[in-house]
């Protein structure tokens, strides 16, 4: 004992995923709000801010030359064109988190967060979900903005998102009106993620 | 969906070990005094009962020719000879808790644990620690009934213990006065544990 072992914890590198409609904004919401030192992750992006939005906050804006070199120099941890658009988590952001002892918050769909596991095998990969189709559905309807053609495909997605279930470390099922008790689980997978005897050093 | 994924989850077995004076039995009487609805192992041995001790609650209480019965048909998890007499983990009592859907609990020290890795090796092996070696020192010293002989011998015995920390899955540190932790890291554990994505099925 003495000091072979230090009981040293480090910082983790967390992904909230899951399929649409599952919650994962609501989940990261209430992490915010919680007393947890969390680092959460800003999307960078070469859109335009629109209106209210803040550079640092909401994204970090740039132009798409500044982009594409972010890309050039592995900079980015992922990154995707969404409706013509990119998007995409810089490195040196996470690293300065985990640096400074933090555990780093990422919420990214499903897609990304597979992509995630390659890149960052140490990487905590939590998969948020609604209890049944059924649930899911009704959630879909119910936030509104979907034509019943568009509900029918994010469900048929969702379908093929559950089968990256395996790649994922954690599920966690987000009931009706006990969003409580999921980011409880949250927390707990947190908790005991730093207490492992081999711990999930992140090296980006 | 649907119900290719139930997200059932299947009861564990829970190990809490580590070296003498890190407060196993402390955190045992919290998990006791808790809602969640564990199974505590209750050892046989074929020693004779002392006053006030109760067969099934404190031990279950066999003769030494019924308990080289349960030695012979292979039906104990792990067992010893203490001080001469037999002590050991009935596999009949610990499929029946899981079977009813109960999270066993099981607090054994380092080298029965140890064995309890390879025979079961889907169980959840906490270690408990004190937080350095001279706070162990002294608990040791506090609790009496140990000559300062034995306290270098429990010492020793400790260091030699700390070694089989990476056959562990979990590390509890045991803070003077923040047992609540150490309850509270024992509780999160077996909440994440529930959330794999791949359960740890146990088979006896």
């Amino acid at each position: 004992m003495g000091e072979p072992h230090s009981f040293e914890t480090h910082p983790l590198l967390i992904v909230i995923s899951g399929t649409p409609g599952a919650g994962k904004d609501s989940v990261v919401r209430r992490l915010k709000a919680c007393a947890h030192p969390f680092h959460f992750v800003v999307t960078a992006t070469d859109r335009l801010p629109r209106p209210g939005e803040v550079h640092g906050r909401d994204y970090f804006f740039y132009t798409t030359d500044e982009f594409a070199g972010l890309i050039e120099n592995d900079e980015l941890l992922e990154h995707a064109v969404v409706y013509g658009q990119h998007k995409g988590v810089p490195k040196q952001q996470v690293r300065d988190a985990l640096d400074s002892g933090k555990d780093v918050v990422m919420r990214i769909d499903v897609q990304g967060a597979a992509a995630i596991r390659r890149l960052v095998p140490e990487a905590v990969l939590i998969f948020l979900t609604a209890p049944s189709e059924e649930e899911l559905e009704r959630r879909l309807r119910k936030r509104g903005g979907d034509s019943p053609d568009q509900i029918e495909k994010r469900l048929a997605t969702a379908r093929e998102e559950m089968a990256c279930l395996p790649e994922f470390d954690y599920v966690v099922v987000n009931r009706e009106g006990k969003l409580d008790q999921a980011v409880d689980d949250v927390l707990a997978i947190v908790r005991a993620e730093h207490r492992r005897t081999k711990p999930r050093v992140v090296r980006l």
